[in-house]
């Protein structure tokens, strides 16, 4: 069976990268759809885009209502929004949620139909050209096709997007994530370890995004103990920055398996961020899938510095700070939200829902 | 300053991959311009690209008089062919040679001049859709956008392209490496690996391209002792054809240095083949560089497994075999030739007309 390795992103990285190539905005058009969060107000982003914008004469329209974990009704909004006036282009600008959001309203703006019909994948207007500009150094957005939206009423997510979804350019400028506290800045680097671990694993894995999963390994050991600190320095943030977009690279080959599943219901329902959710259920996943992926967790291990699989937990652990407490009736509703969709995945054992609600089990503090 | 990491080609690598994807070519358009070399008929790469059209409907006319190290005259040749007929893309299958006069046949058979107008790479019309199916496991062509002509009334060579001229698709299948002798095996092998050195030691490199070579030189150690013997199994074979794609990756984002230059007149004056001759430089080229790259350099010696700078020629060596003897008076013709491109490239040490003439007599065999 062939495999494939696809990533027509142009990605281009460094301080003051926006500024630096402003020309490159005139080749998509004269007017912008610029899609983000009132936070990108506050972290130099929206304005330096908007300035390389103006200095190549190029009108915008701003949308910054987006929310965390975009639901279908604020998707909506968008979409009226980008309808409203002639985009040229979109921009998207913020954390994966704004990114996503971007990838929403580049399909939404020339595609006149409810927010819940993109999980169709049917694109009858090609998407607009879309560009993204990461706020956070987690999610890996910027180079991959899908986006995720809020469904059941805020209990699980779901994901569109086929390869005309992929933005046409990135901007990657880690001076934009300097604002995030360190919390969030941990979250999101376990969000991008969390998709390397889970890509390489995959049994789609393949040679090339399984090479990169390694340099995301690698990357973020190299950088753990400073995750541990409380501040980091630019050049270690450029590299994080980096390190997510290589993530995005691995879940873009391989897609994430069952512990994104597992970690839909933790942020749905009880508001977990999501690099959080996905790093929860990590420790126990790896231990359940030991026995059918023994080499490639031993690989993963020994790059990250460890010699027993028992150390992950404490090794992820110190980037934790879970504070909520669940029920067994809680634990019970996770399972039916996202049992099937985890064991569903190409993950490298099979797994059962006994798996799933272990999975859960061991990973959740629980109050009764 | 920033960076960039673009590489847009979709690559699909495996054992019949061609076959199992032949609905992709339907995406291209109903008449397909084949652009290969004689030997192609031999390694099973034409026919079966061709039973591949067919079963999509897609006529195709067929230019197979593709040289080794394309001429001007044999590009214009193409050129006038490509133009002769409506076609919707072009089709390289071959080495180096014939990928690369498959770059000119998308541009050509849209713009109507002379061969050597390619150099000044503008493009009026977009160059047609470009499909690579590399049967040597060396160039990385299928991932680059140059092309290399031979120039100069056969004493020299230059290049062409733009991020128009990439191909959009390639097919890697080492089945169509089969046929090529263990010599030309090892001579392409090398090729790769002196793609991933030049790019790892270029004072251009790139975090993401830096990843991309450290995996080729582990690749290359994992394959060396296999090179060195008398045959290779197909999962070598799959190997090193996903190695020069990645080297190809890797001269994609940094270009390669000196090494190709003084390459050039060696194949373009005595013949001596591509990969051989960006081979004979390399070790004296490793020794100049060492003082102003010492730690990259160690770290390259280090995943080959060498302990020492010392070790590399030997190295590489084994996989070498030049017959030719060389003049001074030749040496001095080669520096005419190649010195001032070797030393204007992003060497990791600034290099002199002098570096160049000893590079040259410390790595050839001299007959006088």
């Amino acid at each position: 069976m062939s495999q494939c390795f696809y990533m027509p992103v142009k990605v281009i990285y460094g301080p003051h990268c926006v500024a630096e190539n402003a020309a490159l905005f005139a080749g998509f058009g004269k007017k912008a759809l610029i899609v983000t969060s009132p936070s990108s107000a506050k972290n130099g982003a929206l304005q330096e885009v908007t300035e390389a914008l103006s200095s190549q004469g190029i009108a915008w329209g701003v949308f910054d209502r987006c929310e965390n974990n975009p639901s279908l009704e604020m998707t909506d909004c968008l979409g009226e929004f980008a309808r409203q006036d002639k985009y040229d282009f979109v921009i998207g600008i913020g954390g994966g949620s704004a990114m996503d959001s971007a990838k929403a309203a580049s399909v939404l703006a020339v595609n006149d139909y409810p927010a819940a019909k993109l999980f169709e994948n049917r694109f009858p207007h090609a998407p607009l050209p879309l560009i993204e500009v990461p706020t956070t150094a987690g999610t890996g957005s910027e180079v991959t096709y899908n986006a995720v939206i809020t469904i059941d009423g805020g209990r699980n997510k779901k994901s569109f997007g086929t390869p005309v979804t992929h933005a046409k350019l990135a901007f990657l400028d880690a001076r934009y994530t300097e604002t995030l506290p360190m919390r969030l800045t941990r979250y999101t680097a376990l969000d991008a370890l969390a998709h390397a671990i889970e890509g390489f694993l995959s049994c789609k894995a393949t040679p090339a995004g399984s090479m990169v999963a390694k340099e995301v390994f690698r990357i973020f050991a190299k950088n753990h103990g400073a995750l541990c600190g409380d501040s980091l320095t630019p050049a270690v943030r450029q590299e994080l920055l980096l390190n997510a977009m290589y993530a995005g690279i691995v879940i873009a080959q391989e897609r994430t398996i069952a512990v994104h599943s597992l970690s839909y219901p933790l942020t749905a329902m009880r508001g977990v961020q999501h690099g959080l959710a996905v790093s929860l259920p990590m420790a126990s996943f790896l231990e359940i899938c030991y026995s059918g992926a023994k080499e490639k967790i031993d690989e993963l291990l020994g790059i990250l510095g460890l010699t027993e699989l028992g150390q992950f937990r404490g090794y992820i652990g110190r980037l934790m700070d879970d504070k909520n407490t669940y029920t067994r009736a809680e634990v019970e509703e996770f399972v039916s939200i996202a049992g099937q969709g985890a064991i569903g995945r190409n993950n490298p054992v099979t797994l059962t829902l006994d798996d799933v609600r272990n999975i859960y089990l061991t990973s959740l503090a629980l109050s009764d």
